[in-house]
């Protein structure tokens, strides 16, 4: 994997850069669309390449779950079994772990779990998280992390960042003596823990910057802190975090958190946002939230987003997907989806756009004023 | 509404010619996808362009009920409101009334019902389906008709056909004396009933032929009766219908059915069978009927089937999609229609090609052969 900076905005620290990966080209600041399951959800992948994704997200927790690592490996790899050439990141399952399924017990070995599907048990550790992604043969690999809920005490999250340590020493070792089954490089990126404690931040970013030989990433963010402390820790991490990597914000999030995320020299996103509140008639624009399903468009005959340029706003008005949502057609569902990931996207290229101009502080002050005052935004 | 006969089969009834409207050209024979409620469940209308599809069929029944056809007529039509540039042919409502609603009342008037979704009263007659299907703006307007279960006596299915000659008088009336409110004509198809008698099935052709401008449908088939006895009346009815007209054989239905059916010289076809079963995974193939779901497709890497050009099949394995089951993911359905809608516009496709060549005949000989062997083809 490579990384060149290309344009740094001069009143704050957003740059714009590419990552390039064996399958793609990526230009940061990126999003990543959410495909849990092998799967962007209502979307095929001609789509995708259609909207310019260029890089998607995939979960190791789900996949090794269904339908197994094995299959996808008969299958030559996740990029063949779902027909994506583009480039893909997986996450450990680190996080997935301790959100759906029920924790039986927690050591240094790894985690023993049953599945939210079937309650059958099972023993993630470092290393079968790291042949799970050699087997999906991800572009990018994340580290097996200890995310621990929010609400616990400092000791606790001190311990997550001590374990996220070592699994993270032993992920590396994992992947220096197991090399791809692919033809291309996999990247590994280390996971930053540390809750809202800048000096458990400190900490996890000191024991782990020198592992971090792609790209790092800060997790343990957005799971119900104030927002204002998520971005002082995003600030406070730059003193540590290498200039020349990618930096990777994971599970973040709203538009105004990744556009002040990208002030704080974010390069990488992902988020279900988008793609989760499309099915649920929760639709981002211009203008602020549109919830589909009110009453209020029912004749509404203009687009979602008038400015936007989607399939969906092209093609169909308010009226039409409210009545697809109405009578609970998948169509709906689609069509909001594609909306959705458009948003996003199109937010992407403009900041990417305003950064080059070198106009980004100024741009997204103005953007951030507007949106601030929209709910969900 | 212009049709053309092009190409007779020297060997059987078959014919292949062009139905012509104000939205599009239709090469006959035609299956028409269902779009029930403004929309083929799963799929965009750009992808039905992208497959060559020149007509679908919409419900005035369902349309009535949501989003009502104020909404539609308000919108610009229900070309306007799905964003659907080729032809719509609208069903009248009869059939969906008595499949669906609960019944409390018919008389000549026409139908008192109580909706499926709410249990709102209405009365459903032949100058409102009309008025419905003119707000609609469809290219080919459907008679309303009175379309009772088989299995009634057949003093009751006399009585239906009496009924529809008085509704199919009224609708006929109704059209002539209100125009179109759009910028296209409207044709308009009487439905011929009888059941399974050929006495009644003549008397109700006998009537309604000299109603018949456009094109003329069969209904009352395929509603639960044998199938050598639906032939039966299909071939008996040749000798009363224009051989000049279009003649619609409604709700009908598997692969074999409209290759025999087209030996009886039928133009056009509808069924929900192709895209309701692709959403409950039995997909129509070369090779007969692939149960996606089946465990042993698990690790097939072949398309559902590799003779097809569909975008399912040309970018998917059988493991991709039955993984996509079973995770209940809505992108399974989407796949799943898009190749069984390949399916049977292929299969027209090449029927008009053996057409053509004046091979029908010999060619469906053989097709039928194969297909009765294999279950639900």
């Amino acid at each position: 994997m490579k990384f060149s900076i290309n344009y740094n905005d001069s009143k704050s620290l957003a740059r714009s850069g590419k990552i390039t990966t064996f399958h793609s080209e990526i230009e940061t600041p990126v999003f990543m669309p959410v495909g849990t399951q092998a799967a962007v959800k209502t979307i095929d992948p001609a789509y995708l390449k259609s909207a310019n994704v260029n890089i998607i997200l995939s979960n190791t927790y789900h996949l090794y779950l269904r339908p197994g690592m094995e299959l996808i490996k008969k299958a030559g790899g996740l990029h063949a079994f779902m027909n994506w050439d583009n480039s893909i990141l997986t996450d450990s399952g680190g996080f997935q772990i301790f959100s759906l399924a029920k924790l039986n017990h927690i050591s240094d070995e790894g985690v023993e779990f049953q599945s939210h599907l079937d309650g059958s048990k099972h023993l993630l550790s470092p290393e079968l998280s790291m042949e799970i992604q050699r087997s999906l043969g991800s572009d990018i690999i994340m580290s097996f992390d200890h995310c621990p809920p929010s609400i616990l005490d400092k000791k606790s999250i001190d311990q997550a960042v001590e374990r996220t340590s070592l699994w993270t020493n032993l992920s590396a070792k994992y992947l220096n003596e197991h090399p791809s089954y692919y033809d291309w490089d996999q990247a590994f990126f280390p996971i930053i823990q540390g809750g809202v404690y800048t000096d458990l931040r400190e900490k996890s970013a000191t024991a782990l910057v020198p592992l971090a030989k792609c790209g790092i990433a800060i997790g343990g963010l957005a799971v119900g802190e104030k927002k204002s402390s998520m971005f002082n820790i995003i600030e406070f991490l730059n003193t540590f975090i290498s200039k020349d990597q990618p930096k990777y914000l994971m599970g973040v999030g709203r538009p105004t958190d990744l556009i002040e995320s990208i002030l704080l020299g974010v390069d990488m996103f992902d988020c279900v946002l988008p793609t989760r509140n499309a099915r649920n008639g929760q639709l981002f624009t211009s203008a602020g939230i549109v919830n589909i399903e009110n009453a209020k468009y029912k004749e509404s005959f203009d687009p979602i987003d008038s400015s936007c340029s989607c399939y969906a706003c092209l093609n169909f008005t308010k009226s039409y997907i409210r009545h697809l949502f109405n009578i609970k057609e998948v169509l709906g569902l689609r069509l909001s989806t594609i909306h959705n990931l458009a948003y996003y996207s199109d937010l992407m290229n403009r900041a990417r756009k305003e950064i080059k101009n070198d106009n980004f502080a100024i741009w997204s002050k103005e953007y951030l004023k507007k949106m601030r005052s929209c709910p969900g935004m």
